[in-house]
């Protein structure tokens, strides 16, 4: 398959990513510079009409939704098992986690960083609000599913929900309790950190906040 | 496989019990009643410590997430066909509207139902203002979607993302812009009602509400 990723530093577009260049695949990149607000532009605007990232071109047709994308590559490489196989004891477990992740933290998330973009500023602090509270339950919930020490949040092996929910764990750092605040939860996101995928991401990304060595 | 369906009349938890009886397969169900509140009971929380429906145990296995289950019965299922194959032409495209409905309308709907109960009443309506911007929204966007006549919203087949989409619309039938206001979706709701697992399905739930003979 031929892949083109359009991506933000930093943005939506990190998990997809990363599980490019843990897979070792070919690919090409194109910036687009959310805060300068270049996903407006028509050209861009043709390729994903809501004017997000990431946008991942795939023998010629975008395609949307960082989740979605995730799992589109998993099934794509199944040699590079970054998903349970069908009818495998995880893989329950793994779709139900990848859902959670998209329609509970990826919206609050939305909530928390544009709600003065998305709705009425006014209305943006109790947006805010309760998206701050549903972050929080969200990471209270990821901690306890890690207490047990597992290293990775299905199975014993690392899957596109560990890609997804780093993303999102990353977003808290400048929230009012970060994830890194919950034990069980840092040592997942800097074993996480360590991956030799995630140090080039972050060199590729030009991303110099949230490595292992910045903490 | 052995399916044990927790569900309340209505709820989210009606696109898996859809889906289940369109596939004509065995499954147990046991009502759940979330207007009593029944979704905090003990016995309940020890299956969905979230306290919401759907649960669907699985060979004696709690699971959640109505668009996860959705997902997982297709896999279990190939020879229902409610999901296009991997690798196929559609599967990406499927991909990506179960999870933008998964993660754009679901949440939305949350928030215009129970953003009372899920934050600051006080900051309720600033909420429901956002969720309702962005139901119209969706509803635009699969309007647009439908807008070349096509019966099913991805290829030319019944999918998993047509009962998400149409449980969802059900949802938008007391709100300010009821979804049958759009005339390509509401081509789509009529017929995708008319399908007799619809009609077995609102008579095991009780529902007399939304039928095409309701209109």
């Amino acid at each position: 398959m031929d892949y083109l990723l359009y991506y933000s530093p930093g943005a939506a577009s990190m998990a997809v990513h990363w599980m490019l260049l843990e897979m070792g695949i070919p690919f090409d990149t194109h910036l687009v510079d959310i805060n300068a607000g270049n996903q407006r532009n028509p050209d861009y605007l043709r390729l994903n009409p809501s004017g997000r990232v990431p946008t991942l071109v795939v023998d010629g047709t975008p395609r949307h939704e960082s989740a979605a994308l995730l799992m589109l590559l998993a099934e794509q490489h199944p040699e590079a098992a970054l998903a349970p196989e069908t009818g495998s004891a995880d893989r329950a477990a793994w779709l139900e986690l990848m859902i959670y992740l998209a329609n509970t933290l990826l919206p609050a998330m939305r909530d928390w960083f544009y709600a003065d973009i998305d709705g009425d500023p006014a209305g943006a602090e109790a947006v805010q609000a309760l998206a701050r509270r549903r972050i929080e339950e969200a990471c209270e919930l990821l901690n306890a599913h890690l207490a047990d020490g597992r290293d990775y949040l299905v199975g014993s092996k690392l899957t596109t929900a560990d890609f997804l929910a780093v993303m999102l764990m990353r977003w808290t750092r400048n929230m009012p309790r970060p994830a890194l605040g919950w034990p069980h939860l840092a040592r997942y996101i800097r074993r996480l950190r360590a991956l030799p995928s995630f140090v080039d991401l972050n060199a590729r990304e030009g991303l110099t906040e949230w490595r292992n060595q910045d903490d």
